[in-house]
């Protein structure tokens, strides 16, 4: 589907209105503001590698797809999403495929953008990074290397900071650590998670830019324990 | 009252329990482990402030209470404190005061804990700042001085960041601003009262303490809006 067709526009649009309505009354940290960074953020690195003569060709109305559907369905959100009522008619694996397919989209563009949202989570790549590799690499969708690499831009430097603590405020109770919860649980994340995605990015454009960004929250951190030496009791 | 007394030691240990029972289920803006780094930080502000001869006495035993009781009767939090029954029967104005005569103080330290805790917020003092000042250099309460900047160094720095963020994910939809329950609230909370705190520091100690700090929200929000830039669609 070609991303200058008034098909495409349109459908890109009655998306945009879904994610809007959907994700509405998320926390700051994974509402549709993060959700249209990041589709810009997919867009820059698109360009970007269209430029350097990427090695694969990479479809742009499945990037532009994938980047504004890449949070529906994610779990962690479900049920602040669905009726309680109807909440076991939602099967998150499905879900973009579906609303896509309902709004008209061709059914082989609908599948392969469930695809790729289906593979942008880390904690997803974390349990065989090997999936992912293939999926990229082998079996033509390399443009979740493009979506993942957005999404991940925007989980680092300041705005990965806030959006962290951000999250925290609003959903961190329930997933409180063994300290409780605490903002120490933040810090812990940018060790366990956020500071290592610079060495998983996928793009060249995506690498770069997530460079300064890593430096920020390692300066961050750096603060952060040093205010956090002079206070402790 | 002498704070190496057991009297003494025996009234702090108790109202620490009332605390962090009070402040249990707060979220990690305004929780126990906030307010034990203000009574680190009036506690290295009282010792460093002594060791410079500070102009007037200060009371060790009203600065311990004070900075640990600072947030009791805190409005924002006062919902979550109360059972919706008793709602009616706490008066925040004198919260403090009644905790303390309850748990043994004498009524003098009571009063004047109860006053210094009254005058710590920032949005009472812009309302009227000669309030302050009075208290501070003619009515006898330079321990305000110092409880004020502890607090107000835990509001600026990495910690003030974490804070600003946690607390938008918690309570911010409440305190939602004209662009709805966005992260940019936080940048404009920084600008509109974050970074002018330290020209707001009532010691020498305190001062010197948050300039460092006062940089670093700077820094931050200068990555902030390069980042929302290259974001922005």
């Amino acid at each position: 589907m070609d991303v200058s067709s008034t098909q495409f526009q349109t459908l890109y649009q009655s998306m945009l209105t879904f994610v809007n309505t959907c994700m509405a009354g998320h926390d700051p940290s994974h509402n549709p503001a993060h959700v249209h960074r990041v589709a810009t953020l997919a867009n820059t690195i698109l360009e970007a590698e269209q430029k350097r003569h990427s090695p694969r060709p990479l479809d742009a109305a499945v990037i532009k797809l994938a980047a504004l559907l890449h949070d529906i369905g994610d779990r962690k959100y479900l049920p602040q999403l669905a009726d309680p009522h109807t909440h076991d008619d939602i099967d998150p694996k499905t879900m973009v495929q579906v609303a896509l397919l309902k709004h008209g989209a061709p059914a082989d563009l609908a599948a392969k953008v469930q695809m790729v949202v289906s593979h942008v989570s880390y904690t997803t790549e974390c349990k065989d990074p090997a999936v992912v590799r293939r999926l990229i690499e082998e079996e033509g969708y390399p443009e979740l290397a493009v979506v993942q690499d957005a999404d991940r831009l925007d989980a680092i430097g300041a705005i990965g900071i806030g959006r962290t603590f951000t999250f925290l405020g609003a959903q961190g109770k329930k997933f409180a650590g063994e300290n409780g919860w605490e903002m120490g649980n933040c810090i812990e994340h940018f060790v366990d998670k956020l500071e290592r995605l610079d060495g998983m990015m996928k793009t060249e454009t995506g690498r770069a830019m997530a460079r300064t960004r890593t430096e920020r929250l390692k300066v961050f951190r750096g603060w952060w324990e040093e205010e956090m030496y002079v206070a402790a009791a």
